[in-house]
């Protein structure tokens, strides 16, 4: 079972849900795990095609405008529905809320990257039928979202099969609810929608980007059939008429181009795309043959406990589905599964879904980090646009590069964002080890976050101080010296002037012209980073999340009542700011990734006391809780951390999987069990483990890539086993010694007692 | 000259900027110095006519909105205009854009409340004429705006004159600034409309908040003429006409009745307050006398700077033009002279006005203080939505209560308008020795802002910390211990013991009940007032603004160039807060308020420092300079800060005097003679006088009130002499000395070296 997730109910919230734990994508696509007919009278859908950074933009308002507020937001916008299919016998139109279902499961098949409804249906007036719906978006062939109905009557009917193609969409907008803003929800209109052939074309485009997607449809139906058309309304359908009391299929090609990508045109891409591809079943094997590769690379094995090993699958599935792989996208904070957060990508890829592309994905990693690098000169005006002299300044969140945050001191005060970037291109080119890398991506990028801390930060008492910025928790912001900010600037100032020792020669010459490196410039990074504040508190021990941090009264979480959380809903941020009480992991976070120089036994005090006023309100806080629970050395509290991350979207516990996946906790899954329960940390040194095992598992496995290397670490009961499955000889250490593996074998190792 | 203020330019931007200048009002109605007949084509006037607190509610947009944030604001309403005359000779209409002008001038008459305009106009085809347009808004008849124009053709001329009401009106919008949201601009419309007897009449009511608005307007001509109406699109109007080569009269009433007052039926008081009337004379005769009195009760004098003397009384006018009188009306930040902050109230009134009214106006001062009283209940509501259990929060901005502010760094943040407020209840005390007050007003509202200080406190290492909050200065903020927060804090807990002390007996019991006074509440009070954090920083010997404001950057204010200023139009909020940079005084003015307790020396340090890095770029802070200045025995540099408050509305320094006037410098203008070149304090051991002169003045008088007494005071350029023009023997601190003076006499006294 652990291949599969089924989920059959279907109540109202439940099919809201599932339409975002159904979602089907490859990064470029994204459908929802609508039902194809729809859903009945009064029932709410957020029906939804996204491609990956398609977006319009809408103004933002503001009561107070100040200056360099950003004025518009971009907005992912839910483009042209080629999901609906209607099938009539004898002229009632099957519906899951009509008539009797005799039997229903929905399947999303992990194995094979397909999502199968089957159901066995009697009409009002009696007529029974199986149907089986199977549908999936191609990982082979980006554009391609493909769709099949098998249809078995059990006698003799009228069929009608309907395929339609809807170009009048909107995005989701709840009018039972005031609060999801309904002025923004159209963002696009139709601008062609005819037949033509065998085919249905649509295309539409955004109001203000002008950006054109379109879609080319075709298909096809086993038996001879009627094929009649229309266009209405911005729908293009094909009717398929046929009387028979035999088992039919009807195949459906999708094919979604944009203009966001590619100049020429649009439709004649899809054409030719369309052109290529294969049956069902010849594309349903490509996909198949993806899918195994990827699981036989990610190499995910829990033994005892198999609802946890298909929810880990489940969400490397979700993050693999949702990772932009051309270098212009990214990763969406909520994948393409919903609308929530507007489709923007925040750090979230950079330290909670990045780790598992580098280690496993290398390739798509680079897209993700080619993507960042593409925002540097908007990076850079927007430094400019802030006030600072030099430097770049990535957005909080964003498409293209523009702030899309809204409210500044949760969104663009949170300026480690720009380490957080530079940190995840120190860790790629550690992992890879590719000096190219450091030429043509990580040293520019480097040298303007480096320019940007020269910028804003300052010397006080002989310390290299950065003052004004929001941490990761985001229920205490604008601050001085928030520990988990300085500490992640430090190392990209430190790596900032590695860096220009690696290329060293010509390479950094022609730098140093391009860049207008200034005499003295990499001495002061190096003095800033060697004199960073880093705040300290010899009262607790521990180091302080910001200057004044421990000296605010701490919220008494115990008394807070379980409705008045998540608190952001419930308190004005005043209140919250008042007190010590964190949305999420900030200063553990910063150890988690930092451990460097740090005394385990203040990573330790650290971890008790901020545990103690840490909410979670945010999915991203669990996993580094786990993560240093493990690292600390308890294990079964990871676990119970790491067991609140493993269901989070499929048990909807946060309560809002509706508006799509969270991805980043997925991510931190991941990084749970590698980094976490393995211990795995890469640094110049290179890999290191620590491996603990929880006591609920029999064995835990993963494979990752290291510089060339392909390996695979099982966590026994009794012994840890590093499987040199590729590559040179690697030497790593296991806890504080050296271990050396060799190709095509494998090594023991022992948990430390 | 000095009771007049001329302007007889006409460019387009001092038009504007005079429509604020010569602005009338009465504290319940005021208009904007438009003229009558309007502009010419394609020119840009704020026509407009504001009752006090009339007001509708707009909707309060957030690209991202968090608990608790407003969601509506209040908007002080354009109402109906009545202004509007046009004359015609031989069907060719007066205006100040056709024909020729002989001779043109515009005074407003501080003596007599008037504003006048004499034009000696010439028609396109040669017809001459001159033409005296006199206004004035009632003092004693609230709710009167009067209006007469001479006519007087050079040769016999068909005449006609018009005179509009028109309840077709919006508030501004520029459809050339797209900063200027004009999707709020219409907020109210015309409900009736029509002309009765001698009457036009017309009523608006707003959009949302239903209140209505009447004006009956009547009026009269000096010699026989034809008299016709006409009703078209919410304007009523009237024509005379008649033929003369006279002199002749037009005068004209217009009363203006409101439902946010009375419930009655508003036309019939209309109609009752219009029969009430008396003629253009008699009406101006009164509006004399009382002008006479106010002139005289404030005694103001400056000898050796007539410009000087003009521009002072110029600012005590529109204080008194501004404030409301009703006790449920208050002094917008910009009087009723304009639309900016939209008519909201602010810590404005209390900290930089209200002393003006208090010392020589106390019956206005108790009736502005009993406005505040009145949005205690309001202030406790928003202390527990936004999260307090106890306490009251007074909004930041608001017209009858809600929180109006929409960014709540700059707004909600700054808790220390509770403690502005408490302020100013304590000073009416102390100024009026009125232990009725204590009970009536004071004591339960600085109860519920000691609860809370109580509420949003906390003990830490021994002190009582506030943090989170945002000072006067808006270039920094969410701070933790903010000096002037804090001070301001133990006083109003200081001074809340001391009420429940003052009243005591059965008042007392009466209040613990009502109240639900806890025991050991007013000894937590004490503690928290003893115990009470206040910054400082050994390093520089002064009170830091905060607990981190020392340790940042300090902004190069010296390289900054010109066109950066004010720095929150060219600067993100994020890099203001960032550095050493104050918009206004903070620090500095919580030493002018309270100085009990701070050494002189720290005074002047901090004075030193906080200057270097203050901006003023607003128009609260040049009068505090001044004042601390003038106390610390800089008289000349106490001199060039007041100037720039002298004048900064009439010579429009800070740009933006068409919006409306700086209310709140004006009052500081006042402060800055009588607290800063008097160097008055009044406190429990009464008044103290620290009288320096400037070397540009011969002399410096002026008149207060206090328990009873009426004192002037004149600062000669040899010695200082107290008269008491009326009231028991005081006693009063001059420097360290004390001086008794008796009803009738005077004493001198010497200025010290």
């Amino acid at each position: 079972m652990s291949w599969k997730v089924t989920n059959n109910e279907r109540s109202q919230d439940q099919l809201l849900v599932n339409e975002s734990l159904f979602a089907l994508g490859n990064g470029f696509l994204g459908v929802r795990g609508n039902v194809e007919e729809g859903y009945g009278e009064g029932m709410i859908s957020i029906r939804g095609t996204y491609i990956n950074a398609y977006h319009d933009e809408t103004p933002i308002e503001y009561g107070e405008k100040l200056h360099a507020f950003p004025e518009t937001q971009q907005k992912l916008v839910n483009g042209i529905d080629a999901q609906t299919i209607y099938i009539s016998v004898n002229g009632e139109r099957f519906s899951m809320s009509a008539g009797t279902i005799h039997s229903f499961e929905r399947t999303l098949h992990m194995d094979k990257g397909q999502l199968i409804r089957n159901v066995d249906w009697e009409s009002p007036s009696g007529i029974r039928m199986k149907l089986m719906f199977s549908r999936f978006v191609s990982m082979t062939t980006k554009e391609l979202f493909m769709q099949q109905v098998e249809i078995e009557p059990e006698e003799e009917a009228d069929i009608v099969i309907t395929a339609e193609v809807n170009g009048s969409v909107t995005n989701f907008s709840d009018p039972g609810d005031p609060r999801v803003a309904s002025g923004h929800a159209e963002r696009l209109h139709v601008t062609d929608c005819r037949a033509e052939g065998r085919s249905l074309l649509v295309t539409d485009e955004t109001y203000e980007t002008k950006l054109e997607m379109h879609v080319h449809s075709m298909s096809e139906v086993s038996a001879p059939a009627d094929r009649t058309t229309e266009i209405k309304d911005g729908r293009a359908a094909e009717h398929y008429s046929l009387k028979t009391g035999e088992r039919i299929v009807f195949t459906r090609w999708n094919v979604f181009t944009d203009t966001y990508r590619h100049g020429e045109s649009l439709q004649e891409r899809a054409e030719n795309i369309i052109r290529k591809c294969g049956s069902f079943d010849e594309e349903a094997a490509k996909q198949q043959a993806y899918l195994t590769r990827f699981w036989e690379e990610a190499g995910l094995k829990i033994e005892g406990d198999d609802s946890l090993q298909q929810g880990l699958r489940f969400h490397l599935y979700h993050l693999l589905q949702s990772a932009g792989k051309d270098g212009v996208s990214n990763i969406p904070a909520k994948g393409l599964s919903g609308e929530g957060y507007e489709g923007h990508y925040f750090w979230d890829t950079e330290i909670y879904m990045l780790p598992f592309f580098q280690m496993t994905q290398p390739e798509i990693a680079l897209q993700l980090i080619k993507y960042r690098y593409s925002l540097l000169g908007a990076a850079k005006d927007r430094a400019r646009e802030v006030g600072h002299e030099k430097g770049a300044l990535f957005p909080w969140r964003t498409i293209t590069g523009g702030e899309c945050s809204a409210f500044f001191p949760a969104g663009t005060a949170q300026y480690h964002i720009s380490a957080d970037i530079a940190y995840s291109f120190i860790q790629y080119y550690l992992v890879t080890g590719d000096i190219s890398f450091v030429d043509e991506y990580m040293l520019e990028v480097l040298t303007e976050v480096s320019r940007l801390w020269m910028d804003m930060g300052h010397y006080k008492g002989g310390t290299f101080r950065i003052d004004d910025v929001t941490g990761p928790d985001e229920y205490t912001c604008i601050v001085n010296n928030n520990y988990y900010t300085n500490v992640m600037a430090r190392h990209s100032l430190q790596w900032a002037v590695k860096s220009w020792e690696l290329i060293g020669g010509d390479a950094a010459t022609a730098w140093k012209e391009k860049l207008q490196l200034e005499e003295g410039e990499l001495a002061a990074w190096q003095e800033a980073a060697d004199r960073m504040y880093l705040p300290y508190n010899e009262e607790h021990g521990i180091h302080a999340q910001d200057d004044t941090f421990l000296q605010k009264k701490v919220w008494d979480l115990e008394n807070t009542p379980d409705e008045k959380f998540p608190l952001l809903l419930n308190y004005h941020p005043l209140t919250l700011y008042r007190y010590q009480v964190c949305k999420q992991a900030d200063t553990v976070l910063g150890h988690f990734l930092l451990e460097e120089g740090v005394d385990e036994e203040v990573m330790r005090r650290s971890y008790d006391y901020y545990e103690k006023v840490t909410t979670h309100d945010s999915s991203l806080s669990y996993c580094i809780f786990s993560m240093m629970a493990a690292r600390l050395g308890d294990t079964e509290k990871a676990y119970d951390y790491f067991i609140k991350t493993a269901r989070l979207d499929i048990d909807n516990t946060h309560k809002n999987t509706k508006d799509g996946l969270h991805l980043a906790n997925m991510g931190g899954t991941w990084l749970a069990l590698v980094y976490g329960f393995a211990g795995l940390r890469v640094d110049e040194n290179g890999l290191r483990f620590r491996p603990v095992l929880p006591k609920a598992w029999e064995s835990m496995a993963f494979r990752i890539r290291y510089q060339g290397r392909f390996l695979e670490v099982e966590l026994g009961q009794d012994q840890i086993t590093y499987r040199l499955l590729d590559g040179e000889d690697l030497s790593i250490d296991h806890f504080e010694t050296s271990v050396t593996v060799q190709a095509g074998k494998e090594v023991h190792a022992s948990y430390q007692t």
